[in-house]
């Protein structure tokens, strides 16, 4: 049996809610999905296998932080970050472009790419469209992101247009790159982003012009960077459609699980965030009540489970007395404990949007999804 | 079938060193034994399994953190340390004594016991040999450490008696208070802490009061304090044989692996350190070959394992270049694998060490370890 490349294919839509398939070397990818965040080779305090467990068919690794350290060409001497870090399924890989803005110092951006210092020893580097497709290629990247700038939220719409524009020239370049790199080329797939700011207009150039370079996948890049939940929504009423609709369009960097909802709603099929794990760190759990913080002083005597509607080892193992004595002891085993609750409860969220859409009952699935969500009963 | 509440019985014995179990309701101890120390009712960066997994019969926790956070009547309230953190094999809790001078602020000592103020809050406090049997009881402790004070390093001879002598009025004062504890005295274990400092004379009249007034097992307290090896061995050539042939001997924050092999050889059957997890969290793995610090640049590219020698799960799933990239980068993931491996190295020291008791051969396996512990050639 000849594996496919990438092959993404819908089982079935509800509204412009889909459910599907991606079929890739490394495994099959399950739509809508969310990528734990592993930016620096490790999904923060979860062994591979534990991530897996959750639900999880694919992670994201940040390309921004994987060439300072361990570096590009090491991975690449090293096996490849599959082999590195024992995860053996899809790995999706950002092209750096966002985060060198906003991590790195001293960045100096022209029409050739972005020079900047790293932000761990003061090292100069240089990404460009080629260099991010070489480092993802080193790195041995499944699903390549193009290189391209993410336009700044408040941007007015000349500045949108202008740095939409010199995405587009990127996209083709990453494209290019992407293309001439021999083997790789042949097992990964790359992805064009989106840009155009909440600009109606501007989003439908930006679409034509990726269409018209032609990759496996689409995302929706420059949102989720302050312009909040109702302006987001507005522009994905308008910005999935005018994606293919037959190629898996990805929601970058988003989000909360209300968003999460409210985007596949509007024909989001991937999503990324670090926030289950970030906030799993700080004491913040997610339920289908709505987030609790575990730190909070009515839970020091708590013996009931984090999460009640919850299957996880954290929910099935321990108390929320003991998670928030954790939590206030600045003990590891509770970034532990709580990041595996949050990446099993996103799954679990993804699989019932999934069920819904395979059921034709999305749309009753979300309201009643938002009623408990808001209702912040405890 | 009747559970035993405490038994010993020594397998083998090959010159002073003894092979054994304790057994107790909540299970087996095998002897000699490290117990990994879960300060704050957690063995840091490690799941109760994991911690089963390296082949752990009984853990240590702390009663002075678990006094000051959660608090004992709420761990009590709670169902008990081991209903609290998942491990429901026998625990041994220390009695406050050593760390509330070590780590609190404003300590007055007086007979009847030390006043402190909390390093977390600044709250009041006082342990007594009763409130320290209390708080005992309150965590549901299998095995009880009687109330002492830690003789410092360097005490003279005079300080060292006196201090001896006040250990020796809270030991009884500790039993005392250890029967009057119902339910909990009818399944726990107690043992008494031999103190006197370095000297042989101290040390005997201590061992003697200790078992005038009679105790389940016996600690050999008030060394590795700073006196270095040579002196601790120095003691130990002694200080063993003066306690009861028949019952447990638990040298008290002990140690480095060179340390428990010299112990062992000098009638010791009992130890618990922080070494493995805290330096593990540091970058500092043990191996057969001496300790190794993972953050040294020459890891950065060796894809064997952490020790070619171990079979635990780090060992096993990662290489040193990845060990080296999460430690340098300050992962939980790095903390976790590291600590997984230092207490399973500690854990299969003790069966080699036990198996070479069995087998009247740990002369040999002492100096076969010794010469290759030692000859740093990594």
């Amino acid at each position: 049996m000849t594996q496919s490349r990438f092959s993404f294919s819908i089982a079935a839509t509800d509204g412009k809610a889909r459910t599907g398939t991606i079929q890739m070397m490394r495994g099959e990818i399950r739509t809508p999905a969310f990528m734990p965040v592993g930016t620096a080779a490790t999904v923060k305090a979860l062994r591979p296998a534990e991530v897996r467990a959750t639900g999880a068919d694919i992670i994201l690794g940040n390309t921004y932080h994987l060439m300072l350290r361990p570096g590009a060409e090491r991975m690449a001497k090293l096996g490849g970050l599959h082999r590195f870090m024992g995860w053996d399924r899809p790995i999706l890989t950002d092209s750096g472009g966002y985060q060198v803005m906003s991590l790195s110092a001293l960045t100096k951006m022209s029409e050739e790419g972005v020079a900047f210092s790293s932000h761990i020893d003061g090292s100069k580097h240089m990404l460009t469209p080629e260099r991010s497709m070489e480092i993802q290629r080193l790195l041995g990247s499944d699903i390549v992101m193009a290189f391209d700038e993410c336009t700044k939220n408040g941007a007015t719409y000349d500045e949108a247009a202008r740095s939409m524009e010199r995405s587009m020239r990127w996209a083709r370049r990453s494209r290019e790159g992407f293309d001439a790199g021999g083997d790789h080329a042949a097992r990964a797939a790359l992805f064009g982003i989106q840009q155009g700011s909440l600009d109606e207009g501007l989003r439908k150039v930006s679409a034509d012009a990726l269409i018209d370079i032609g990759f496996d996948g689409y995302a929706v890049g420059g949102l989720a960077v302050g312009e909040g939940q109702e302006a987001m929504f507005a522009c994905l009423d308008f910005a999935p459609s005018q994606l293919p609709q037959d190629k898996p369009r990805y929601l970058m960097g988003v989000g909360k699980p209300d968003d999460i909802v409210g985007a596949v709603e509007r024909g989001i099929d991937m999503f990324d965030c670090v926030l289950p794990t970030r906030s799993g760190r700080n004491g913040q759990a997610f339920t289908w009540d709505g987030p609790l913080n575990i730190r909070n002083a009515r839970f020091a005597e708590d013996m009931g489970p984090l999460d009640p509607d919850c299957s996880c080892p954290a929910c099935t193992g321990w108390s929320r007395a003991y998670l928030h004595h954790l939590v206030k002891a600045k003990e590891i085993l509770g970034a532990m404990l709580m990041t595996q609750h949050n990446i099993h409860f996103y799954q679990n969220l993804m699989q019932h949007i999934r069920n819904a859409i395979a059921e034709g009952r999305f749309a009753s699935f979300a309201q009643a999804f938002r009623t408990r969500y808001y209702n912040k009963g405890r």
